[in-house]
């Protein structure tokens, strides 16, 4: 079969299938869920050996050793995977809710009813548990899936994929609820983007040059991450204690998560008090600093930003700062530079923690808290399928929710519309 | 001037001009609503000779009848945009509300601020009202727009983006918070829906291939409205009197328009009874019938319905018609050719009406109510930018609430992350 039509089939395929899961039961998508969860248990061990192809394959084909790390299956996280599948069974079912319903003078009601967004089509890199993991946020939010991991997990996803078809077929539900592709053929990624007949909306989970890319090419919705370059901003009224742990947890905590504070904004009346004490914390830490000339004049050890600095996603243990007139400029600075993900003031004036919430244009916004909090966990999701930088549809963390829409309902009684 | 720099300068104005729009109280908006209401009407005379030139160009480039009367602007057009700017004034103004605030283990609060989507760029045919329409509701939620509307009414647009702007300054708002393209050239749409940096959502009205056009070129979100393929589904239990009123009144209440009927399923244990004396209407009216088999055996008026009828928004006094054996087949039918905008059962029997709400995969599902409803203004939205056939963000009659979206807001108190 051409890659071609085996890619339509397997369109028709998760089309037909979403028919059936919308109006699929919760106690049905629950008990596939836990189902699931005894079938990746007794296949454990084979799990283990088709993981360990992989982890040969990625050596031999000189993968670093980051790249291998995820890509590695042990009990742990296997164990993991397992506890993952009993946690979204025990999340609520966002799907039936009927909201809204008013009254209108027509005589009709309408509100609006929320539903599966129908077929998720998921592209990510080597790491096997984002198949479970994907699976069972679009299984329970009642969507049918077409998951394509990275080519280096093949053997790893066949047998997760035999384990999500032994559990869905147990409750009766369609097998092709979740279909895992088995190609690494990168022209089925070409193809899966752009089918909007059979695939209602594309979540990349990657890198940002993956993301990009398929974002250019789809023809079908994304919801999509790019970066998140995080501010804090440390106002002149701030609480110098508060304004500490904030900028400090906020970069430190974790280097590599885009929640992570990669620019510093400190107004200028307040630089002196609040700026030296974190400055050596953060050399503690060994964070490479940069800053502007003011920030500079402050420590031997802060190179100069670059306007690229001022754009940039480090990743790392590296920190721009920025010594600003006032909060204005500091909101300015945010909306030009940042990527409009998740930016944090710490001011106890009230006025300007107002203001900073309507102003800065980002996915999170937060109010004398740290930008780590930007996490659909934290935000009592119970799962996080990822986090949008978009403005449509979901925006900032996105959980079940952002796999559901809403249609709208009428209800009347022989009605029929005059004008 | 390039085009490319002219449409650079539009995106960097635009997105400046939306910082500004998205703190503007609604009082300012509102008054700059009832401005640019004086401006317009202050520009009358002027705008009625620039729409004769319009008119005299269209006549000579010889356009049909029916896209001369969209051009057309008289006195009692002009009352209709006059009192639609009022109107979009009166309404509730979606910016600000602050919901779902809920408080979470770690101690801090978070919760969704409904905000603007920023830069919406509105691409539209010959209407020239489409100009104070769209601009009016993007004011209201706060966007800053990018008009660019049917080069046949350049002449119209450029009085009315004039006086846009009378009342836009006259309030201290930005000019730039409504820019209409001073320039017919076929380019500036191709430059408008690719700028993601300065337009965060596109929302073309006109024709089908205009945005179908759009929505392949675009790399910026559209939310878009193509076919408009609605059913009424005619149960064996619905009341007959109700299914005659509704599938006449969805089908001939108006022929043109998205919401109308265009094929009807009837449950063949009830056809004998129903279809014979809506025949005879459907014809009274001039109805052109078309339909499978069995319904043509109901009469020697009715033609053949082929495979591409069914698919087919006539858009017409023209209808197809098939005799079903189920609910299960008439729902299959409709999400397999319809375009899942608006269908409709008329069924008295409950347990069905609450499947085919939950089954039918459309932006409207009706039951015992005609088609006809959905509309932005009859759902009660009091304006409609559109109707929207996607599944991201707004799915059908889109308001004001559909220009806008939802930033997630955290309040701490000095808050940091520990694990």
């Amino acid at each position: 079969m051409s890659l071609e039509s085996y890619m339509n089939r397997i369109g028709q395929q998760a089309r037909a299938a979403s028919r059936l899961l919308a109006k699929a039961s919760t106690k049905q998508k629950n008990m596939a869920l836990f189902a699931m969860a005894d079938a990746l248990e007794n296949a454990r061990p084979r799990l283990i050996e088709e993981n360990v192809k992989d982890m040969e394959n990625g050596r031999a084909k000189g993968l670093d050793s980051a790249l291998l790390d995820r890509l590695l299956l042990n009990d742990a996280r296997i164990d993991g995977m397992i506890e993952g599948l009993k946690q979204v069974a025990s999340l609520p079912d966002p799907i039936g809710e009927i909201s809204n319903m008013v009254y209108l003078p027509s005589g009709i009601q309408r509100g609006q009813m929320r539903v599966p967004l129908g077929v998720v089509g998921i592209i990510y890199e080597s790491r096997p548990n984002v198949t479970i993991d994907a699976a069972s946020l679009c299984l329970k939010s009642g969507n049918a899936t077409i998951l394509r991991g990275g080519s280096e997990a093949f053997h790893s996803n066949q047998v997760i994929a035999e384990a999500i078809s032994v559990g869905l077929k147990s409750v009766n539900l369609p097998e092709e609820a979740v279909q895992v592709l088995n190609t690494t053929d990168r022209e089925a990624v070409g193809k899966l983007i752009t089918m909007p007949e059979y695939v209602d909306v594309i979540v990349p989970r990657g890198g940002r040059g993956l993301i990009q890319r398929i974002s250019e090419d789809a023809r079908v919705p994304v919801i999509k991450h790019l970066d998140g370059n995080c501010h804090v901003y440390i106002d002149d009224e701030a609480d110098l204690v508060k304004a500490f742990n904030i900028a400090l947890n906020a970069k430190t905590r974790r280097y590599g998560v885009c929640n992570a504070m990669e620019s510093l904004l400190v107004h200028k009346a307040i630089a002196r008090d609040v700026l030296p004490k974190l400055i050596s914390a953060f050399l503690d830490k060994g964070v490479e600093l940069v800053g502007c000339e003011a920030t500079q004049a402050m420590s031997a050890s802060i190179g100069p930003a670059s306007e690229e600095d001022w754009y940039t996603e480090y990743h790392a243990p590296k920190l721009s700062i920025k010594i600003v007139s006032d909060m204005d400029e500091a909101i300015a600075h945010i909306n030009k530079y940042g990527s409009h993900h998740t930016d944090a003031i710490v001011s106890q004036n009230y006025s300007k923690t107002r203001a900073f919430m309507t102003e800065v244009d980002s996915s999170s916004v937060m109010v004398n808290a740290s930008t780590s909090f930007a996490d659909g966990f934290e935000y009592g999701f119970g799962a996080e399928i990822g986090i949008s930088t978009d403005k449509i549809h979901a925006r900032g963390p996105v959980g079940l929710l952002g796999l559901t829409s809403q249609k709208y309902i009428v209800l009347g009684d022989g009605h029929t519309r005059d004008n």
